[in-house]
């Protein structure tokens, strides 16, 4: 299949690393790894999943309202992100979407195949791919729907909670529907500053989108949920795929993960100090480094050829000329474990001559 | 939600019983349950299950090709058969579509929900629901899709591997894709007579589903596919949803489970033997049974109040009277364990006068 290539591919990557340990940069994966109590929950609640799964996840969203903070029938989990993203797409049927470029590509993978044309905002590198107030103007009669991903994939940026909420105002005049991807928020240690669902009840024409994948490591497990305040919205995405999308082991391990605190604590503290230090390294060692307040990195190199350089050392990065708005001379990479990213940095050396 | 109703919603019921235990008649799953090499294959892979699946199942993939004895290119893995149903109505969008009454609703569903109207052919219990030479009839211009479930849930009856080819000849001359589900057949000790994997290549306007879901037991697992010999349908079914939505939980579950000849065997016999035995037992009771072939009994009483009757017992049955087709003089039981099974002949002794 000739789909987007995405970061994760350990599969086709693991035969050409032959016998050297692959080490995955590519995926945005927490690298703490899966939480010991869902370990646990899983282990102990084996012969449950020879049952149909509750279509309703009504224990997990029990959970979820509590932890976000937001009313029960706002709702809706779905396998992951993605899932919820095709949903989308599906329920809504845009004819025109606004995604930003660079950003990620299931958004518009999504809506195409929804048949939706796309209109892309662009961000620009001089201007370290923040979103500026002229994103207003992309919206108007005609926009069904517009994706914002916030933080953003590849770049790790923020959008200002203002801006977005202006957003969503805009979205609401013009009858558009706001997808907020808010996947890699949990990984701020201020993310409530930025976080547009305490505001879910004022716009009824907002999605939020959040994901246990990167934040708990569970993405071969495949959980991620809506939010939104009309009840319409949440029943059409719904009805917009099959009933039990969502696993017995999934529901388990989403209840169990949200009572992984001080896993959370531990990854927010983890991620900020190796993000900062990997963003140091990079930078000393020539690289142009953007500005991230997730788990990942985005920069450029003139050295075209790096990922490909890399993969003898083991390391798979991900490369960026597939984003729209970017090219061959941008990859981003995971913040993982203290000793993961000293490898990788000792890996650079052996490559990139300094300065 | 307003969805129609299925079996296996433990999780409505399970309050209602209270604290009897619940033992769930309505849904059709493998009472030997998760088998043993599932088990042992997710508890020592779970630190794997932090990255995510590999969207094109390449191990699973390979191992059901041989299964099946088809070419790799055949298959697309889903999360459940429910997927891949789903995925079809999103491919084909049919604008009319033919299915059986009664039979699985989620054809239905999922068709609607993608804008396609619906064409019935009605099985008539005068005849024992079994489909006649009359269903070629349905079959003709303007229709672009066909489901036909064999053995066919909720009735259980087979429709003869003949006249399943010449429906496949029919839909082809009529540029109609025919989706025939067979996720009940291998409970048959001769599915080999009955399915018709063996003529993919043949006819490449037939789409086949299997699932994991009930012979393994994996109904919370969330694991199906579709073999189609034409790769373009087979492409445009993975374009139809997300890019991971087998997780990798289910990819390695499927993997194990192909393994387990040992315990397809026992659940053959199994099946066989407890439901000739309920059958008989409850025609003993005086309902009408329909002659099944599946791991699931149709039956018909004047009691309409049966399956809330039996609640009290503890015991959950699928009342049919949301079946196109059917109504609530019908009702639909799993073949469970010998045990199960005598808890609930006893049950429906106490509530049943003889003859």
């Amino acid at each position: 299949m000739s789909r987007q290539i995405h970061g994760g591919d350990i599969y086709s990557y693991g035969k050409i690393a032959g016998n050297i340990r692959l080490i995955d940069f590519s995926a945005n994966i927490n690298p703490l790894g899966l939480p010991e109590g869902v370990k646990n929950a899983v282990i102990e609640n084996l012969d449950d999943f020879s049952n149909y799964p509750d279509p309703l996840c009504r224990e997990l969203v029990k959970e979820i309202a509590l932890h976000e903070n937001v009313p029960e029938s706002y709702i809706l989990c779905g396998s992951g992100a993605a899932d919820i993203i095709y949903r989308i797409a599906e329920a809504v049927r845009p004819g025109i979407t606004v995604v930003t470029a660079p950003t990620f590509s299931e958004y518009e993978e999504a809506v195409r195949a929804a048949g939706s044309n796309i209109k892309y905002y662009y961000l620009h590198k001089g201007n370290g791919f923040n979103a500026g107030k002229d994103i207003l103007d992309e919206v108007g009669p005609g926009i069904d729907l517009m994706f914002l991903c916030n933080p953003n994939n590849p770049t790790g940026n923020l959008t200002d909670k203002k801006l977005v909420l202006a957003l969503a105002e805009k979205c609401r005049e013009n009858k558009t529907i706001l997808a907020v991807d808010e996947c890699f928020i949990d990984f701020l240690e201020n993310a409530g500053e930025f976080s547009i669902v305490d505001c879910l009840h004022a716009y009824d024409n907002v999605i939020v989108l959040k994901a246990f994948t990167k934040i708990y490591a569970m993405a071969g497990i495949r959980l991620g949920y809506a939010m939104c305040s009309d009840k319409d919205i949440i029943q059409r995405l719904g009805r917009a795929g099959q009933p039990w999308s969502v696993s017995s082991v999934a529901q388990l391990c989403g209840t169990a993960a949200l009572k992984e605190t001080d896993y959370i604590h531990r990854t927010k503290k983890l991620i900020k100090e190796n993000r900062e230090k990997l963003t140091l390294e990079l930078r000393s060692l020539g690289f142009e480094v953007f500005a991230s307040c997730a788990n990942f990195i985005l920069f450029r190199t003139e050295n075209k050829a790096l990922s490909r350089e890399l993969l003898k050392y083991g390391i798979l990065i991900r490369s960026c000329d597939n984003f729209v708005g970017l090219d061959n001379s941008f990859f981003r990479i995971a913040v993982k474990s203290k000793e993961d990213n000293e490898y990788l940095v000792e890996s650079l050396k052996k490559l990139t001559p300094k300065g």
